[in-house]
């Protein structure tokens, strides 16, 4: 795929003739401490462009489809390569396929979106080509990738309506308040305490247990744990 | 695409050598009524393969992608070859990409849904090569399709409980009889008339109109109105 400043009328013919390409890009999203509050916020990994078209700007994990991959395998791999991750929560996202998605070439791209445990996200790797952004006020990325994170905000806002998602982007104990922040970073709004306190002890997949959170200066708060199913709206077909 | 009951160690390796195919499918789900008990049912239309791979089965209406059509226009496009209908509700379902899903070559398919309103469902034309199915207990169909089509319905079913695609399957105006038809004909069970319609009428998004429904032998029952909004989980992105 090489940037070509203006297509000569061979290549437009040439173009037309080829079937569209078929790509593989991920979301990953995960919770870490927003810089300037320390208070949790919505991240995601991205690896720049070392070739054209786009190069050198900042792009999500993902690339052409082999013949060798399941789409999920193809997703399972860019996940691992970007952060050395095993994927816990997997999914796909949606396809693009629009016809002017990429310069050189009609790229479709089905997309996944992966959730990542806060200690996972830890762990991850960065260098100098893989960083971790906040998703919320990305700068200007390759493709219609900005499009892409936005819509996937817009689905992960919608599922935590009524779903399982929250619990994805926690680990497997957690306290009220922790689920509350997931809310919040999620939202990206506050929400109030006691109410929201008062609505998730009514939830029935919650379930105490008889832990409690060690290291803070107050009293402990309780740990709790998500007893539903983490299944959302696609099992594996 | 030809059946080729033995592929050779040539045809092998070119194969890996291609990249996957691309190819857009539409399931279209319409209530009509049952031939036994004149219930409405889901019905949706099939089209008999002329070629091989699996000629003379019966097939999801689809075909492969071209560079001139984004998706959503070849999912229209199907929508409109297979039953002369436009689309009303037509939406991006799943990509189904399994390494086996052809025999001669690997195909990816991007799977739209489409929900037609029983009007329009009885304009649709049939002709030797396309015709209505009940969705429960289809035949065996060409490549993966029962299982794309299983898929359908497990979403479908999944949706009834929360969203507006009840409504996608009614006209504009509607007796509280019939959205309780509608999910029997979903669910595939009886719902209890006098619990569904307390339920539904504490539901925001109905409303009572000033009209009722003609041609009956009792008392004409009361028309309703859907005032909630028509997106599902996906805006035109």
């Amino acid at each position: 795929m090489e940037r070509q400043p203006f297509a000569s009328a061979a290549n437009v013919s040439e173009r037309l003739a080829q079937p569209p390409a078929l790509a593989i890009s991920t979301v990953i999203f995960a919770l870490r401490p927003s810089a300037a509050s320390g208070r949790p916020t919505l991240w995601l990994p991205l690896v720049r462009r070392i070739r054209e078209p786009f190069r050198g700007m900042w792009a999500l994990p993902g690339g052409p489809l082999t013949q060798a991959d399941s789409l999920l395998d193809a997703a399972a791999r860019n996940l691992r390569d970007t952060t050395g991750l095993a994927p816990s929560y997997l999914e796909q996202l949606y396809a693009f396929g629009g016809l002017h998605r990429s310069p050189s070439q009609r790229v479709v791209s089905i997309v996944y979106w992966a959730m990542v445990q806060p200690t996972e996200a830890e762990m991850a790797q960065e260098s100098e080509n893989v960083k971790w952004f906040r998703a919320d006020g990305l700068e200007t990325l390759a493709f219609d990738h900005n499009h892409i994170v936005d819509y996937a905000l817009w689905r992960l806002r919608n599922k935590m309506a009524y779903g399982s998602i929250a619990y994805h982007l926690l680990g497997e104990k957690f306290t009220l308040a922790q689920v509350r922040e997931v809310y919040e970073a999620v939202l990206d709004r506050t929400v109030d305490p006691a109410n929201f306190r008062r609505q998730l002890k009514q939830t029935p997949h919650i379930e105490a247990t008889e832990e409690y959170l060690q290291g803070g200066k107050h009293r402990p708060p309780r740990l709790y744990r998500y007893t539903g199913t983490m299944a959302e709206d696609s099992p594996v077909p």
